[in-house]
């Protein structure tokens, strides 16, 4: 079964959105900013609708069902359950991998990033002053299929002043699921030089193939739990990034507490619509997500046979690997020598995100989760680009 | 004329409502969170009505739109503009004043703040670990109607390491405006003395005389404007608080830049909800307001007639004065010598805020933000304490 609202085009000029907004006044597809232009479940729908009529719009407070919602939410779909007490309920995974940095690591601590990555993963350290070192994830090369984690270059980059390491899984923009075996290596290497991990796993519903199922950090192992905060958020898979709501797992209270107390005063309180919008979602989404998946992973077939087409060879010179997660693809353009790749593909209409922004510049990534008729859209003008 | 939408009770039970959900297993009528039990403006409505029902609740922007309709609102509300460039959006007034001590004073620096006041600013040295010295405003004493904000006051408790004055106008709890008088004089004293001032003016719309017009601080003279941070928002006015929209007016770059330097990373991206809320209240909301003012003033006179009910003796030991601005009500109730007068009432069935919590024990706090009936029935309970 696949919904009929997945396919009808969602015209969102003209209607305060940061993804259409940049290109409003020119005649361009706006393949960029990672939310998609597919509407919210009905669920959610009807829930918000439902508050905006009854219209007294004060302040929201997590209520216990919104908890439980959660904890449902996670064994129903990762096997596995925080408990209650560990939560800690934020406006944004962007906001709390920020806290958790400046209330968990010292001033004159180091972090390490792997890219490429999330921007606001890769400028993190700057606006934290905290020193960085940037790692490159090993991309594919011949007979694999995937990025890799890269434990043992982890390993060998440790200083005494590293103190912790930021995770993004399922990993923008490369659409890399870590294996259990890559997270428990890394979960021994964390514990044994007492690392703290921030594990930013805003994807994690977004896993495409039908059997795969995401292992959040904190259940990798008991080590892994106590020396993590890991972030998640109905943001993505639900296409509600606006509606600012996300929540943090930190089973240890030697790091919930300084935590907690760092957000106080800062964390503007819980957007009342992000509230009602993750209860419904978390409680009545799950059939949604399913047909979401069948139709991200439809138009990433459309995207492989646009590519691959033998009609059209210099496609082919573009490197790319199927995400696992995600609805990204990470598009390396190197071999097609534009002197600009964004530029130029914006010239022709359709806004790609630079893949400086996440540390490669040989990159861009371009959101794929939009109705299949959007897509074929901006690949006929990409086309004018490459041939 | 009276919008019929006021006069209807609110059900807000089991809605996630931070003001409702406290009591929720018990029969207590909630009047202490600031929050209304009244519909926001239809056009609000209709504008979050639109954007729900078309579905994709992806990341916000503010855009060109909302500023135009902010300085708009100033201009017909406060007769004043702010530049353009002086706004920086953000979720929350308290975020606002927290990050401003956060960027813009030094962990050695003393802040000043008159109480009673709002919690969030009654705390903000201790949150963010600055020296503070809270100086008590003077109540009206007799012959006077008005608490008042007492400069010389001030002035004699500067001391070197003072370098910010946090001032919220109108008062909460006390409901004063201060005067263009007391304004200009405190805006020498800190031009004089290099403070910064930090302004709360999340009231300014309801002020409650008819003829009465909000004065910025920022309006007050240049300097104002050069030493000041003021920070607004539609969270009181149009009973959007949950929906997270703010804006802070910073006329001085070098207090500016700072401000947004400190907000990269920690502040989350801007409420879609909030932004086409905001909109459409500054848009359209001015008649809704002057119905809303009118309505207040309704449940004041009520309140007052209680208050002064020959019958009943007993509630003329409840110190109170009509407040200028807010939707709440500042009650003296020490005359009562009740042992625990927050928790008698809320025995009784009426969920008052404890004065406590703003500085002084003497008093309590109730919102009569609510539908007529609503007021009456909380009276008719709190009648069973005093008499």
């Amino acid at each position: 079964m696949m919904t009929e609202e997945f396919t009808r085009l969602q015209d969102r000029k003209g209607r305060a959105s940061l993804k259409w907004q940049r290109y409003e006044q020119q005649d361009v597809i706006p393949m960029w900013v990672a939310d998609m232009d597919l509407p919210a479940p009905q669920a959610v729908r009807e829930a918000l609708g439902k508050a905006v009529e009854l219209g007294a719009l004060g302040y929201g407070e997590v209520p216990p069902r919104l908890v439980d919602a959660f904890l449902n939410w996670c064994q129903q779909q990762y096997g596995w359950q925080p408990m209650p007490e560990e939560l800690v309920w934020l406006p944004g995974v962007v906001p709390g991998f920020n806290l958790a940095v400046e209330a968990l690591t010292k001033a004159d601590d180091q972090i390490l990033v792997q890219t490429p990555v999330y921007p606001p993963i890769r400028v993190l350290g700057k606006l934290r002053q905290r020193a960085q070192q940037d790692l490159p994830l090993k991309p594919p090369s011949e007979g694999e299929s995937q990025w890799s984690l890269q434990v043992e270059q982890l390993a060998a980059a440790l200083e005494d002043k590293t103190s912790a390491l930021v995770l993004c899984n399922p990993q923008n923009p490369t659409g890399r699921c870590y294996s259990p075996e890559e997270l428990k290596e890394l979960a021994r290497l964390a514990a044994a030089k007492k690392l703290l991990v921030i594990s930013d796993e805003i994807w994690a519903d977004l896993l495409l193939k039908p059997e795969a199922r995401h292992l959040p950090y904190p259940a990798v192992s008991n080590e892994a739990a106590q020396h993590s905060i890991t972030l998640m958020a109905p943001s993505k898979t639900f296409n509600v990034a606006g509606l600012s709501c996300a929540v943090a797992i930190i089973p240890n209270p030697e790091l919930r507490e300084p935590f907690r107390k760092a957000m106080r005063g800062l964390m503007p309180d819980m957007n009342y619509m992000g509230i009602l919008a993750a209860e419904a979602a978390w409680t009545k989404g799950a059939a949604w997500l399913q047909d979401l998946k069948q139709h991200l992973n439809n138009n990433l077939d459309l995207l492989e046979a646009w590519l691959q087409n033998p009609d059209h060879p210099r496609r082919q010179l573009i490197g790319y690997c199927r995400p696992e997660a995600t609805f990204v693809a990470w598009l390396d353009v190197s071999r097609l020598e534009l002197e600009n790749p964004w530029q130029a593909f914006l010239d022709a209409g359709v806004a790609l995100s630079p893949g400086e922004a996440f540390g490669d510049d040989h990159y861009l990534r371009l959101n794929f989760g939009c109705p299949a008729a959007q897509l074929e859209a901006a690949l006929e003008r990409m086309h004018q680009v490459i041939g």
